[in-house]
């Protein structure tokens, strides 16, 4: 008999889960994967608890070009036969937005659920999917509690200039703040900062989450002081294939010059720019760094200068930097990014040890630097396995 | 007999005109005036040699819908009646935009003013009255030199990533990359730094061009490493009107659930925002510090906190920081703001003296300061002045 929390991160062409055990602290999950390429030619891949990936025997079968809504029942069949003996107490799900109001995870109802889906022209490329991730768990076990961690609740403690953009007040009002993402992200960071740092942990903290999404999160105690992104998943620093903020001029001139439509906007900013863009030759940083081409460094090049130039913006928002934390894909492995954003900090006394470095190792900052430096894995999907059980256990 | 050189800043409804003597150094301008309210109810204003405002009959008649083309050659009629003896002998202008080619100010010539037809799309706002009066001048004196001032050529001196915009090549190719302004501002500013660090202007200084348009620009060896606006005069710094870079994904959010047209939106971002949107009061910051409206001191703060965070981000661009300069209507004038920017920058080390800050003095930092703090008045028009004798004597 095994009692656990299943987590499931739906995205617009994945679908991520991961079942954890109902265990208070820190634990690690039973069993976690992936089903990516959906409404294509969807690929299934899992690993157990000890890290080891299932052989194809035991995959999940697919249909070529089932949605959500058909892979989440199949996907709660596959794991019960699977998992002898498994009981899913309650699902909890990663939601992007959740507006203004939620600072914390929250036990999903209907009322919820309609208020989520107000919040779909937020982040239209990514609510939608998470909502029928929802959905379609409820129509499989309607009794299941289900809970909703948002990646914008972590930013909620931000004081009101941070949160504002330079717009008249009644866009204020209806919503159009900085919300912040990654903070789900950012939560799991903080959470083990006083095992890392001791007491300087609740200090000045700056957060790199880099991945193909990518943002900064500046903390005070723990807490979220100032966020890079913004409004929507757009904002904030040059990323795999997004831009980023950049000067509103250049859409209204693309509009008027070259005729594009809000939706070529939309692709062009989500789609064909940032590292991609500038390199022509990837959005992955992996390939940049391993090409020959000059518009390859040329691409990385501009996003440490342009990461670089907001962590210090950032760093002012908090009064000040007493460490830098890297997370996520780019930030955890690449050696090479975190000592050409690090290099442009050294005139604030950022100092990095090479060999902790391209060890990738959890300090590597040098003895002399005045400005800790760490590498920490970031894991979303235990923190939303944990406010899930504490939510669902208080409630029944 | 007086020599002089006339300098002409055309905006969309205003009308700005200097005459300097033709003379080596910095001199004064012999007259200068303004033409506001053009396109409607335009007046007229001037200062003779001593600074004193011209008494009402010493006026120039207006005609009421008088476009620049009919006020410029009323204006060069009017000089010569109110100015006995004098001879123009060239004209210099302000031009928004030189796009990449041009470093420096040059003599206009049939070819010059098509290619800068050509820069219209990059300030439909304000390239195009910069060329009428060009025209106008011509088709008065055709046989006048008249020489081109760019406000984007003190920033071609800056490396290629702080002037890339995360965008796909075949674009920045096509010249949308970060143009930058103000140059002519910070080409005098730059011109003082000696006067007034010694040694240290040809250190790490960043300039503070702080009136109804804002921006930052950080100058090494008094050349101009990195600046806060880019592609058009919208980006960078939350400004009196205008909003500075934002997230892309507003633009995207207006036009899909509030269906605004472009028009719509540049509207909004160049006229409605900023200072004016925040605040719901005004676009001018001495009507804001007098306000007792919450909103009003909201704006401020915005305003400053979002300069500080620009501030560090160049220092870092920079790679440090020795001085900080003010300028412009706000930087000159308002205490509280330079006040409220520095603080933010304590961190750094910044201190100011709070007296020589309220009295607009030079050196406002305090003694302890670790980076020198200064106010210097701005003077565009003797940047024109000098160019234009200087070009237009070196070719006749």
């Amino acid at each position: 008999m095994t009692d656990a929390t299943l987590v499931l991160n739906a995205g617009s062409s994945s679908l991520k889960f991961a079942l954890y055990p109902n265990e208070d602290g820190s634990p690690s999950p039973i069993l976690h994967g992936k089903i990516a390429g959906i409404g294509n030619a969807p690929q299934f891949s899992a690993r157990d608890a000890k890290g080891n990936t299932l052989p194809p025997d035991a995959s999940m079968p697919l249909k070529p070009c089932a949605g959500h809504d058909e892979l989440i029942p199949q996907l709660l069949d596959w794991l019960q036969s699977h998992q002898s003996g498994l009981t899913i107490t309650a699902a909890g799900h990663r939601v992007v937005h959740g507006g203004r109001n939620h600072a914390t995870p929250v036990r999903i109802n209907q009322a919820l659920l309609a208020e989520l889906d107000l919040l779909v022209p937020l982040a239209p490329l990514h609510q939608p999917h998470n909502l029928a991730a929802i959905r379609a768990v409820a129509a499989v076990i309607p009794e299941l509690p289900q809970v909703a961690c948002f990646d914008t609740s972590f930013h909620r403690t931000q004081e009101r200039l941070a949160q504002l953009i330079p717009l008249p007040r009644k866009m204020t009002e209806a919503g159009i703040i900085r919300y912040g993402f990654h903070g789900l992200s950012y939560d799991y960071i903080a959470s083990t900062l006083p095992m890392h740092l001791g007491e300087r942990a609740q200090g000045r903290v700056i957060v790199a989450h880099l991945g193909n999404g990518a943002s900064l999160c500046a903390m005070n105690k723990r807490r979220s002081v100032a966020t890079s992104m913004g409004f929507t998943a757009l904002g904030g620093l040059m990323m795999g294939r997004r831009c980023g903020s950049i000067d509103p001029g250049v859409l209204l001139y693309l509009m008027d010059n070259q005729g594009m439509t809000t939706r070529d906007l939309e692709h062009l900013l989500y789609h064909e720019s940032g590292l991609l863009g500038v390199s022509g030759v990837s959005n992955d940083m992996a390939v940049l760094q391993a090409s020959d081409a000059p518009e390859a460094r040329e691409a990385i090049e501009l996003f440490c200068y342009r990461t670089a130039g907001e962590l210090t913006s950032l760093a002012t928002a908090n009064g000040g930097l007493d460490a830098i934390v890297f997370t996520a894909g780019i930030g955890e492995n690449c050696a090479l990014v975190r000592s050409l954003i690090c290099e442009r900090l050294g005139w604030l006394g950022v100092e990095l040890d090479p060999d902790a470095n391209i060890r990738n190792a959890t300090h590597i900052s040098s003895t002399a630097s005045k400005i800790e430096v760490l590498v920490i894995p970031t894991d979303e999907e235990s923190v939303i396995a944990r406010a899930t059980y504490r939510l669902s256990s208080a409630c029944t």
